[in-house]
C-alpha cells in the first residue's frame, strides 16, 4: 500500500475495527489511535481501541468510551505507530500474525501486517492519520484535532527535534484551526516535571563532574536515588540526555548501575565527536550523536572506563 | 496603516532604512530586524540595523554586516517589535519622536511612530515580517527564514505559549520550506541551560517548601546564590515560574530579596486560583495567573507574609 488514498479506500470497504497500540504506548501511539477511532466512528464505522494495559492515567479521559479488551471474530485489526510485532502490547501476543493494516512512520517497519502504509517522512504517525481523516471525509472535531496534536507534538518534543518538518507544522496549524486547545496540552506535556524528577536533576547537578574546560560532563544516577525519590520510569524519560543539555557540553555521559552489577553508560555528543566510536571501545554501539555501552562493576568503574576512552581519543 | 500591503507599498516608495530594536532586545526583536534588513537589501534597498548596545553574543553572527551606529540625515527609521518609546534602546534617546514606521504585534502599542502597523494576533512580530517580505516580492533566503524562525519560536516558547496560533505554525512551516535549519536553533534556545542556571535550580529544589499536599510550592532565591554561581540575568529568564512547573503545584511562589531590604514575590497560579487577589493583599497586583508584590524584610518575612495571605484565602 503506497498512498493515503489507498488506505482510505481500504478502510471505507471494511468495518468493525480494533486499533492496536504498541507496548509502553507513547503520545504518538495514543493520539494516533484516538483520532483514528473517533474519525472512523464519525463516518459510521464500528471502531474500538484495544485496552493496552500500559495506557497511562494521563490519557484516561481521552480514551474513555473508546477501549475494549476482547477481539471479536469479525474484527479488522489496525495497528498504529507499531514498527514490529516485537512491540505487541503486553497481553497482546494473541494478535501476532493477525494485523490486517499497519499505519506507521518508522522506516524500520518490518512489514508484519497484511497491508502496510509507512510514511517515514512524518514527524509523528499522527500526521499520516490527519491526512487519512481528511481523505476519509471526516468532519474533524476538536477532540480528534487534540489527539493528533498530542501525537505530533510529543513525538517531536514540541517541534524541537530534528524530525520536525514543514508538514508537522502545517498539521499543527490545522489542529488549531479545528479547535484543538493546545495551551493545556503543552503545559501538561512540556512544562510540568514531577517533584521526583526535579529532585533527581538537582542531585545529578550537585555531583556532576566536568572535564576539558566544561566540554565533557559525566553524571551518575545511582539506582538508590531512583528508589529514594520514588521516581517512575515516566519521570526518567530522556534523563540520559541531561548532561548534554548543559551549555558548553559537547560530550555528555550518564552512568546508571544495573541490578546485574554493571555500569550502563549513555553517551551523547555534539557534531565533531563520535559517541558510537567511544562506546565501541567498551563493547557498545549506536549512532555518532547517541550511543551506549556497559562495563562490569560500580558507577565509579564505569566512570574510570569511559574517562580512559576519552583520554585515548584525545577528548580530554 | 491597516494592512501588510500598505506597509509594503510604504517601504517600496522609500529607501535608506535604519531598523530600530527595543531595549534588552529578545529573539523576536533581533529576528524581525535581521529578516527585514536582509529582505530590504534583497530588493535593492539600502538598509541597516541600529547597533543596539544590548545585542547579546548569541546573535552576533546573524547581525554581522547588518549593523551601524550612526543615523544618516536621510535615514528612514523603522522600529520593529517596539511597543512604546519608553523601550527605546540604551543610547537611543535621540530617536525619540523620529520613528517613521513601527511594525509591531503588541496590543499595547502607543502609536508613537508616524505610521504604525500593529497585528496583535501575531504570536511573534516575525510573523508579520514574513508576510511583509512576501508582499515585497522578496526571494526569501534561508538566512531570512532562520531569522523569522528565531523571532516566532522564541516569542512563543517554541510554540508552547498561549500566543501560538495556526498562523504561527504556518509561518514556521514556510521557514522550514525556505531552508531554515531549525535543529541547531531549537537546541541553542530551548534545550541548553547554563551550568549556573541548573545549579541554581538544584539549590531551589533542595530548599523548596510544599504546602496543602503539594498544591502550593514556595521557593526562595537568595541574591547571594546568584552571585556565588555567577548567574546572569539571561540565566534567570522565567525563573519566577519555576515552582509552578512542578507537577501538582497550583500556586507557585518565588521569593527574591532586593538590595533595598525587601522580599519580592512572584506568584503564579492555575485556573481557579487568583494570584492577583493574593498579591493585592500585600499591596501588589497583576493578572489572575501571574502577579507580584513585595514586603519589607528578609526572604523569611516574605514567606510568612504570603503564607498568611494563603491561609486567609483558604488555599492552605
Amino acid at each position: 500500500m503506497k498512498t493515503i488514498k489507498e488506505a482510505a479506500r481500504w478502510l471505507l470497504e471494511r468495518d468493525h475495527f480494533l486499533i492496536l497500540t504498541h507496548r509502553r504506548p507513547d503520545g504518538d501511539a495514543v493520539g494516533s489511535a484516538v483520532s483514528l477511532c473517533l474519525g472512523l466512528r464519525a463516518i459510521g464505522k464500528d471502531a474500538w481501541i484495544w485496552a493496552n494495559p500500559q495506557f497511562t492515567p494521563r490519557y484516561a479521559q481521552r480514551l474513555d468510551g473508546l477501549t475494549r479488551q476482547d477481539l471479536a471474530d469479525n474484527a479488522v485489526l489496525v495497528a498504529v505507530d507499531m514498527a514490529s510485532e516485537t512491540l505487541l502490547p503486553m497481553g497482546g501476543d494473541g494478535f501476532a500474525g493477525k494485523t490486517q493494516l499497519c499505519l506507521d512512520h518508522h522506516p524500520s517497519n518490518t512489514g508484519y501486517a497484511a497491508d502496510t502504509l509507512v510514511q517515514p517522512e512524518c514527524g509523528g504517525c499522527g500526521e499520516l492519520i490527519w491526512d487519512l481523516l481528511e481523505e476519509l471525509g471526516v468532519d474533524i472535531t476538536a477532540d480528534m484535532a487534540e489527539a493528533v496534536y498530542i501525537a505530533i507534538s510529543t513525538d517531536t518534543g514540541c517541534f524541537r527535534f530534528n524530525n520536525t518538518t514543514a508538514r508537522t507544522f502545517r498539521t499543527a496549524a490545522k489542529c488549531v484551526e479545528h479547535g484543538a486547545q493546545i495551551g493545556p496540552i503543552n503545559r501538561d506535556f512540556f512544562e510540568i516535571k514531577s517533584k521526583g524528577r526535579l529532585q533527581l536533576e538537582a542531585r545529578i547537578m550537585e555531583n556532576i563532574e566536568f572535564y576539558a574546560d566544561g566540554k565533557v560532563a559525566i553524571a551518575c544516577l545511582p539506582q538508590n536515588w531512583v528508589e529514594e525519590l520514588g521516581v517512575t520510569e515516566d519521570d526518567l524519560d530522556s534523563i540520559s540526555g541531561f548532561p548534554r543539555t548543559i551549555d558548553g557540553v559537547s560530550v555528555g555521559v550518564m552512568i546508571r548501575n544495573s541490578e546485574a552489577g554493571k555500569a550502563k553508560m549513555s553517551v551523547r555528543t555534539a557534531p565533531g565527536y563520535n559517541a558510537s566510536a567511544y562506546c565501541a571501545k567498551l563493547g557498545g554501539g549506536g549512532h555518532a550523536a547517541a550511543a551506549g555501552c556497559s562495563v562490569p562493576g560500580t558507577l565509579e568503574d564505569g566512570k574510570s572506563a569511559i574517562l580512559a576512552v576519552l583520554r585515548e581519543e584525545n577528548v580530554i
